[in-house]
């Protein structure tokens, strides 16, 4: 009989995929992981679920649903600037399926790898497939980039290049950011579609930003979306300016410049971080981000008012459609 | 228009039930939460998943799915010896239901304020009904209580009256450890009902039994199956007489011989605990549970072999038609 591997083999299948860390007293195969924490250290902690059909389409390789289930996570503890150290996995899978398994498993343990993050512990059991991480991640007391941290002049910073993962979701048949439709050449195409499938969670910028940053959020729903979160915990408007965003040369050269301007302000899943910081800190950061190999832009300011203003080059008031990706809300992606 | 709640609301819902505790530096809201240890402890960490259908059926109420998706990760920190401090929820909905949620909350909540634990993050989606939670608690090192430090010669136990759990299942029409049908008065129905939906999480006890008793695990797939884990972490084998096990008088009532050895050895989801220690523990132990106000039963003993010894009260061999309930097994619940 070829049976079904069972639940204990699909965690043998894992635990051998693990990395080692000498500060994993117990991982897997108990009731709980043993854990030794470093003295002095604040302890943070993310907790992100992807679910098929609602985060990810069904067919989506496994290794890309395994990368990125683990780089949400990743991206939450940048955000505070967090050095990562454990995370737990719980999978649900509607049968036990080992190939599959495997090949999560590819894009989960390489990235777990880069980022030298142990999977200690969790479950795996029965249902429609869906993905929860919980990661866990060190700070020094009073380092922690907290979203209620912005200050009245701070310069508002993006990394990286926001709205290519907006576009590869267009591209692939699915609106975002209320666009329903780009044209890109093959190549532009799955430079985009790459940039969705594989978030590069930005932890080493997150943990260089820890105390120098006077704010920090990850653009999971769009990067007006999050910043108005910062704007709102902190007392202040980040104003904005959509025309300053770094594109992507592949995004530049598929989109117009009103398309653009929606994907990179409203699209979200880039998992870039945006951060405020004071104007003395800029060379500071400039160096910071060139150690970390991530380019970071000034787009923006800390301004009287509550949540975000996004502004054109002129200094416009610019009103996306909509502004950001709320799981309930009537008006869905 | 009467809108349904929005993800930020449904967060603040759940945010005004939490439980406050000092070493909390940061709690719901952020991008992770910020924690501060206790000095010089270990870390335990678990995490466990409810899926609608599969560990419990559509149509239970929402505050018994609350309290048991706590229940379940509060006995894993029971059955290493760890004291409760935080966890996180990730709450998979099909729509967002703010009277589910209340019902929920009044499950979830009442038994973390019963246990001190702070909810401090994690997030509400859109999926299929699931519920995962991550608890963490603290031990002092050296003190967990693990699967592999059973020793020879160590008494075996178990907290509680296991079997009742698996016979509410029965009541409920759901087979269990190979029984599919028992008669129960209508009192013994509802007292066997409650314990499968309001499993009591042996923290204090477990606590109690940190650096006393030698190993631990609770019993969420069945007695053996789960004492057979501590055989074979620890390289012995538990020998477990099915004729000791303390039974309820509603499951006394309710089974013959038969059919309690069944419920008692193989049905799960008691979150009872099993453990070995010394037999010069027995009055320290015997103190502690009544301390903790839970009976405690050395129901056999650690022997040579691998895995578990059911015996009947003449030292016979007993055999259930099988030991407990893999997730993926072909032959399932």
């Amino acid at each position: 009989m070829s049976a079904a591997p069972g639940e204990f083999e699909l965690i043998e299948r894992i635990r051998r995929r693990v990395v080692a860390r000498g500060d994993v007293v117990l991982g897997i195969g108990d009731d709980a992981a043993l854990l030794a924490p470093p003295p002095g250290r604040q302890l943070v902690v993310a907790m992100d679920t992807l679910n098929a059909g609602v985060h990810f389409p069904l067919g989506t390789p496994a290794a890309d649903i395994g990368w990125k289930a683990l780089a949400v996570n990743l991206s939450d503890l940048a955000a505070m600037g967090a050095a990562p150290a454990w995370c737990t996995l719980s999978l649900s899978m509607p049968e036990a399926d080992a190939r599959w398994l495997d090949g999560f498993l590819d894009g989960f343990s390489m990235l777990a790898a880069m980022h030298d993050i142990a999977l200690v512990g969790g479950d795996t059991t029965r249902g429609p497939l869906s993905v929860c991480v919980t990661a866990h991640g060190f700070v020094g007391p009073g380092r922690a980039l907290r979203r209620d941290g912005a200050r009245l002049g701070d310069d508002v910073w993006v990394s990286g290049t926001p709205g290519d993962a907006a576009a590869g979701l267009v591209l692939a048949g699915i609106a975002a950011a209320g666009v329903d439709r780009i044209e890109a050449s093959t190549e532009d195409r799955d430079a985009l579609a790459f940039r969705l499938a594989r978030p590069q969670p930005r932890v080493a910028l997150g943990a260089a930003l820890a105390g120098v940053a006077h704010s920090c959020i990850d653009i999971s729903d769009g990067l007006l979306a999050d910043a108005a979160h910062i704007g709102r915990a902190s007392g202040a408007a980040l104003r904005i300016d959509v025309d300053a965003l770094p594109a992507s040369a592949a995004l530049a050269r598929s989109a117009d410049t009103d398309t653009r301007r929606l994907l990179q302000a409203a699209g979200g899943d880039d998992y870039e971080l945006c951060f405020t910081a004071p104007a003395s800190a800029r060379d500071a950061i400039d160096a910071m981000a060139r150690e970390c190999g991530v380019p970071v832009t000034r787009v923006g300011d800390v301004t009287a008012g509550e949540g975000v203003r996004p502004v054109d080059a002129e200094g416009r008031h610019w009103q996306p459609a909509r502004t950001g990706y709320q799981h309930f809300a009537a008006d869905q992606r």
